[in-house]
């Protein structure tokens, strides 16, 4: 592992921003102008790029471009033959064996092609992801509008006070806080307050829960949200506001109730009867598969035994989620293929959203011996791309592995579960915590800061760095604890915050994390907003400095260049210190974070040339020291602190 | 990295073989039992096992299963219920934080799928694979029969004498030493008492080079080497003496002077036209290519500059290799499909052959924006897997990282370019050596025994256990350096082949290996067989110490089921020292290779109950030292040297 008073400017760097890659999306047939930052005294005196082209790798020496007192730039061009380009550099020298540089990190041995940097031919989603700030909005607890207060209750649903806590588990399905799309139209104001520019809402079809992943129909929005004109409104107040909207779809299932699901099982003959997996057909025991479900849930689910004798294959054992066949062409017409598609219907007008997150991508059309997925994205890719004038969104929930899914025509980028809550959480969680690692029978580790990094970049390597911008990062979600609950520390939830925001990908967060919102599961911690605490400027529910952290992150965020388009640059990986540059042509930031007090170390003095200015200060982490000495800049904290700095 | 005196004895392992997995080729549905082995005291109290399902991964606790003085053995079921199924193990314990057991070893970190253990539902190829031992016979080389010095060469062609060096670069393609298919029958002798049973035959089409990777027509076998008659007698002949056949394919292009070239040339509206690309068709730029390999040919190639202006695309800038367009239904007809194609017919009688090596198969099908590999690969196998009672063989030439080619439904195994050969070179080279390391235009690095196991398991973690079984190892090709001229050494080359002979894969080597052959690079290491000098006992270019211990080492593998099926656990993997082990439920194998002198260690007691017995003793290598004491088993090495050692 890494020894502490050592930091990685010594070691050779390229990333895909355009620092090092000529910015501009490639054509089949491009060559690309490409650099490499190679410290002085590393002792390379050959580099070649090594690109793959037509599943072989060709080599082209660089050119020594430009030096500096303290480092080597070596260029050369990237041919961009194929779709999907994948290359790395190789570092030859007088001293040792050469080594390679991929978006791993620097390697001593012969390297498989997983950590390669990418590049594709496919147009990596819209520009005006990179300026987005997200917001995810469950619309059940966020506001309720008058009208949502008269409405009458479906038989399902048990009616909970604003103020409730929500339930766990079986129970939260059923409680029902009555937030609808006028209730959110009405805080507008507040959304451009606070800085955020674009509001991801979960389902907002008719349904039989309180989540609402269970649609009953796909025609049409939740009267009880308020119905269409409810969505075309809050769609069109909030571009005025200059907010974007993307809504929430499931490919993977729908509910059990579904026209769809209620027409196949009555008719055997109906073209629906192929939108769904029958078990007869298809002898996958589900046993297993129950049991660990059920495991998760603390055996409360399935409900009862008798449930395994279904007669359909519903998702992950849950009765309620019958799973969506895509053999059937029916189905995709219906639901993805262009502007009368579920997916292009609520993209065109009078709805006019900008796109959408799909839920359970990484099993959708994923079953025994078929694997539809990347039918599915791509379908639903081409309709993303044919409306809204072609620069819509369209980001997939992916809580693993992502890179066979994200292979450039299909979802443009996915809910980063592993590329950054994981390594996040396994570094900023309570160590003596029992809140389960999201899919994992284990309490979330902490780790090191060596490992969290390694974490992160072995998953960001799996995907261009155009995607890995794009990424829809968050520190937890409607279906996990909230990360006040998670780090059980203030000032260590200011170092997620921080992190979040400097961090490349679309800084996104749950509704009240802004405010402090606790909750120890997926269910629980989908809480209301406090309007009246937020009116009165704090309550029991409502920290009003952590308002103020967030919203100046918000503020940072957008402000700065480097943080949504710089590269990346780890500096520090240590237990308790993590430290990374962002950097572009004219902007160099700084971000240190420490988990703890930190021995720390000096940092080369032409890191900045003149005193480095302090662009945060949080209310419960405190701010290490930075000061510039004969030698260079030394760098120490004795607590938990966070310091981003930018370098002149 | 690693420190001395350390084992990795005291790490938890699983592999593919029959101690962890439940042999068999599983089915959809099924449940393997599976175990893996823990120390004691590694502290290890959770176990579960991680298991992709549809693209979301299951937990399933494991059992303790039996406990011995020294290790756990925890075990449970493993799901298959995808065709691909990959998972990992979660050690978690009351000391520090849950750690991931992949193929690649144990992880402090978060990991992507890559280096996930792996099970599929396709066959990976037949049993006899398991036990093969494979000799690669180069036809123009190997032998001349009477008929053969009476043939007269064609245009192209000069002749050779056979004790001449072959020429290198540009001069070899038309030196032509008269080796045909009879002279190969007329020592079948040879071949037996080597002990290898299977013949791989580089391409016996009619072509205008000595290589015959240019093919004029598929449609029969080259009269210069015999023609049909003398193939038909070859595989009979080896058949009946218990020796299989394959052939070499080139999917990927075909010679410029192939009839199916000629008719597109010169029709345009023939249906050949569409068998190959063409420069007006796909703008992408040549010159890149060009030059690249042109600087690995010392730039004799391209011949001339107006090379480039040719109207259709060649392969790799080789004017005289089209290169095939795989969006021909009519070419994949005629080349692949079914018995009539041209895969199928060598397969069946009278030629009967037991499967085919695939040319360039990693970039076959690719090119700009098409990507057919999959679709190739796909119905060469149906072909293979129905022509030949199904018991066919069907290998891919495969330089990189195949982990994308391997699919399970496609070629069954690669030439292991990645996984044997580098991670052998880079140990084994001298360390001055001016040798191009393959592709890379840098000569062989010489890396530290840690970076060599970790190269070795990276590439191994792509694939299941069973196609690891059935990779093609080889020291070197007809497209390499002979590994006596990497090694410099004659001690160090034993080692190579002990290495060889001992590793999970198929055992195969270059004809001539087995005397001592020199050469430094792909052409002039296409060394003729001294049949004279073998006759005499040795000579200059024989040498029967080396022929002795190449043998004894096949015959060591053919009778030892824990080399061809056993699992692998590394034990040492120091700068100068591999060791590791091979077993089974009834037989334990200890392999230990030490470059230069080592200080060595001691391994545990348990690791043998009594005197370990010696297998192997080379000519040039020495034996290293294993002495059983108080508290183990104290091995070191004052040289270069090999042990093998039978534990019991």
């Amino acid at each position: 592992m890494r020894q502490h008073q050592r930091h990685l400017l010594d070691e050779p760097h390229h990333d895909g921003s355009a620092l090092f890659v000529a910015p501009g999306q490639p054509g089949l047939g491009d060559r690309i102008p490409v650099r490499v930052r190679v410290p002085r005294g590393y002792g390379a005196t050959e580099v070649f790029l090594r690109v793959d082209r037509d599943g072989n790798p060709l080599y082209f020496p660089a050119r020594l471009d430009r030096e500096t007192e303290h480092e080597q730039w070596f260029a050369t061009e990237l041919p961009v033959d194929n779709s999907r380009v994948h290359y790395r550099w190789l570092l030859a020298g007088s001293a040792g064996a050469p080594q390679w540089l991929t978006a791993r990190g620097v390697a001593d041995h012969e390297v498989t092609d997983a950590g390669d940097f990418r590049v594709t031919t496919y147009s990596p989603g819209p520009d005006w992801m990179l300026d987005t700030v997200g917001y995810q909005i469950f619309p059940d607890r966020f506001a309720r509008s008058d009208a949502a207060t008269k409405r009458e209750l479906p038989a399902w649903a048990r009616a909970a006070a604003w103020d409730d806590d929500p339930a766990s588990g079986y129970d939260s399905i059923s409680q029902v806080f009555g937030g609808d799309l006028a209730g959110i139209a009405e805080h507008i104001d507040y959304l451009n307050d606070l800085g955020v520019n674009l509001v991801y809402l979960t389902p907002f079809f008719p349904s039989q829960s309180a989540h609402r992943y269970d649609a009953t129909t796909f025609d049409q929005v939740d009267p009880l949200l308020g119905g269409d004109d409810a969505l075309a409104r809050l769609s069109d107040a909030l571009h005025r506001a200059g907010i974007r909207l993307i809504g929430d779809l499931t490919t993977n299932h729908t509910g059990w109730m579904h026209e769809w699901f209620k027409t196949a099982r009555s008719e055997r003959s109906s073209v629906e009867r192929g939108f769904y997996y029958w078990k007869d057909d298809l002898p996958i025991p589900l046993e297993p598969w129950m049991r660990s479900f059920s495991d998760q849930w603390g055996g409360s689910w399935p409900a009862k035994p008798s449930d395994l004798e279904l007669d359909y294959i519903p998702w992950l054992g849950v009765p309620s989620l019958p799973k969506l066949n895509w053999n059937s062409q029916e189905l995709k017409r219906r639901m993805l293929d262009g502007p009368d598609s579920v997916v292009g219907r609520y993209l065109e007008a009078p709805f006019a959203m900008d796109g959408w997150r799909i839920d359970v991508a990484n099993m959708t059309g994923r079953y025994a011996a078929d694997d539809h997925h990347d039918a599915v994205a791509r379908l639903t890719r081409a309709t993303v791309d044919a409306c809204n004038d072609g620069t819509g969104m369209l980001i997939a929930e992916h809580f693993f592995d992502a890179a066979r899914d994200l292979d450039g025509d299909g979802w443009q980028a996915v809910m980063n579960y592993s590329g950054f809550i994981r390594p996040a959480w396994t570094w900023l969680t309570r160590a003596d915590t029992n809140l389960r690692f999201l899919d994992a029978p284990v309490p979330i580790p902490r780790r090191s800061g060596a490992a969290v990094a390694r974490t992160a970049r072995h998953f960001a390597s799996l995907v261009p760095w155009s995607t890995t911008l794009r990424q829809w990062n968050m520190l937890g979600s409607h279906d996990t604890p909230r990360i006040a609950t998670v780090t059980g520390d203030r000032a260590v939830t200011e170092l997620g915050a921080a992190w979040l925001f400097t961090y490349p990908g679309i800084p996104a967060f749950f509704a009240g994390d802004e405010g402090g919102a606790v909750g120890s599961n997926g269910e629980n911690a989908r809480t209301t907003m406090p309007w009246e605490q937020i009116a009165a400027g704090g309550g029991i529910r409502w920290d009003a400095r952590v308002h103020d952290t967030w919203r100046s992150l918000v503020t940072l965020r957008r402000n700065h260049e480097a943080l949504s388009r710089g590269g990346l640059r780890w500096v520090v990986t240590d237990d308790d210190a993590l430290v990374y540059l962002r950097e572009t042509a004219t902007e160099r930031i700084l971000v240190v974070l420490t988990r703890a007090a930190w021995s720390g170390l000096t940092l080369p003095k032409w890191l900045s040339a003149a005193k480095p200015e302090q662009l945060f200060a949080g209310h419960a982490a405190s701010v290490p020291s930075l000061l510039g000495t004969e030698t260079g800049w030394e760098l120490r904290s004795d607590a938990t602190a966070v310091g981003i700095w930018l370098l002149h």
